[in-house]
């Protein structure tokens, strides 16, 4: 670089200094963009016949990420990620996002650089605009929240409320992955983060890939009766799903998409492996359901969003107790992770 | 109240049921709410022939407020007040808004209920729509972020370019009123804090009125030909506004609309009024420019938007080096206050 402005800290140069290092950073504009970064608010033009998806997430560190071990570019891109993760859930495409960055004072301007640069580069793949956002002081944490807009034609939406008894339980990708890649992260680690396949689940916890494409084809091909993403992990998530109709849900242990890195992590730790990646959370897979007479469908949005691996993993009860079968025998379904919940 | 939930923290009840507690207190939906709180993202309808602008702000405690002396409810209502002010500041006319909160454990969930409370009663004058948010952990401070859309007609958005030198540059309200009101809530205070006025200057600091009624008109009535808002002081939103542009601007100290209260205030603490109300933040009023033949304009814009008092205070230069006249001479305008710059 050729000044020494990188190695300053953001109090060094102050807010106006990294909101026009930003705006530099962000690519030529977009069509849809009327105003974007450096005005009192972005100006963006909706699409044309669908209506306007909108979402915020907040990573907080300390609880969401400890910079320790987490790459600044990691937080950028997981920031973004969070919040399309809930776009795809909604069947929407996304279009613009606003960036709020929360400072302490020590925080380098090269390490906003990065945030920024993890952010915009997983915002390009889905031909996302950075149009404006935020900047301000934290007394000690670093917060970041993304604000992520989309659209999608009305009778597309997907929601969570609609599953019906009968219906087929999938979820996308693998799940468990991100719980044991971020318990190997941590120091000391509690298990055996020699094994293969570990790099894999830290990856997968580090840098989540929302499943955009696929949100989008299950609206398209009207594949899906309702969805929900699985940021808090299996279990929380299908307790949503059904709760939302006052329905449960039969879910087969054996059909569970675990990866063999997080199954030996969890060993190593001593841990059931079904429950342990059933309650942990960050995968960012989609849950859905959908009728028996639409496996078609969902095979056909299956294959147009690049053939990622969806399991069905059970089905909808009228019965609103999930439980859980394994060997035969029926166990209730535990609970995911819940936010700010510290006691039982 | 029935039930013991109000009295208990945050983390004895968790996201889900602070989430449902919410839902209940907002009002019977919009019909541009396609989908409120509880999915993974909000679903609302773009006004026809608008285009959407969207804004987000962060209130950060130990920053932007001190619990000890700040009602929960004033935070929820200037979360949004802040947010509300940016879109006045592009003509906009607020609709939908998302709130996002990082709670530290021992908030009680009254407080919550106080800021929440807060925030729907100016959103309720507004006829906006909270659709949406984010509830998670903080580890020691209560941050609030607000997510402000709104829409305009293409034409009658208001940017922060567009002044030409000659152009009057006007001010809503009162400047100087919020920062003196900070100054006499903390304690201990500095100054005179019985003096009469200073009430109301507390008042503007914890409970700022957006301008959104003569944002939308300047808008509508195509009277303004740059506009700001004030979040960050007098000082900085005229470089801001004429820095846009290149230009500069020649400001008569004498005609700075200054309460009697702050007069009083920052008499009282040995500071000149003018550079203190000048450089204190938080007034949320409005600033704009447009040529003199369109005073006719602006009069008419202040009389549909309730004879909100505006105020000439100067005019904009083509030499960029803005100026404070004061008793026939000329002096540098002072810089505004800047967020994170902790140096000078």
């Amino acid at each position: 670089m050729s000044n020494g402005l990188p190695d300053q800290t953001v109090s060094d140069v102050g807010e106006h200094a990294l909101i026009k290092r930003i705006q530099k950073r962000v690519a030529p504009s977009f069509p849809s963009v009327i105003l974007g970064i450096g005005d009192d608010a972005a100006v963006i033009e909706p699409k044309r016949g669908t209506v306007s998806v909108i979402t915020t997430d907040t990573l907080v560190e300390g609880l969401h990420f400890d910079r320790s071990w987490t790459p600044m570019n990691a937080i950028g891109h997981k920031a973004l990620a969070v919040s399309l993760s809930d776009l795809a859930a909604m069947g929407a495409t996304p279009s613009h996002v606003l960036l709020s960055l929360a400072l302490p004072d020590t925080i380098l301007v090269r390490e906003v650089d990065d945030i920024v640069d993890g952010l915009l580069s997983l915002a390009a793949r889905y031909k996302t605009a950075l149009v404006g956002g935020n900047i301000t002081g934290s007394k000690e944490d670093l917060h970041i929240e993304v604000t992520a807009v989309g659209n999608v034609k009305r009778r597309r939406i997907l929601r969570r409320t609609g599953a019906q008894p009968g219906d087929d339980l999938y979820v996308t990708g693998e799940v468990g992955s991100a719980a044991a890649g971020l318990a190997s992260l941590r120091t000391p680690p509690t298990g055996d983060s020699s094994g293969a396949g570990i790099r894999d689940c830290q990856h997968r916890y580090l840098c989540p890939e929302p499943q955009v494409r696929l949100g989008n084809q299950l609206g398209k091909n009207r594949a899906a009766r309702s969805c929900i993403d699985l940021s808090d992990g299996l279990a929380d998530a299908v307790r949503q799903l059904t709760e939302a109709e006052y329905l449960g849900a039969r879910i087969h242990a054996e059909s569970i998409p675990l990866s063999s890195g997080a199954r030996r992590w969890f060993e190593s730790c001593g841990l059931d492996p079904i429950i342990a990646a059933i309650t942990g959370g960050e995968d960012y897979e989609l849950l859905f359901t959908a009728p028996p007479n639409m496996q078609r469908r969902v095979a056909v949005a299956r294959k147009l969003s690049g053939k990622l691996p969806v399991t069905c993993i059970g089905t909808i009860t009228k019965n609103p107790s999930s439980v859980l079968i394994r060997n035969g025998k029926e166990e209730a379904l535990p609970h995911g992770y819940q936010h700010l919940r510290t006691k039982p």
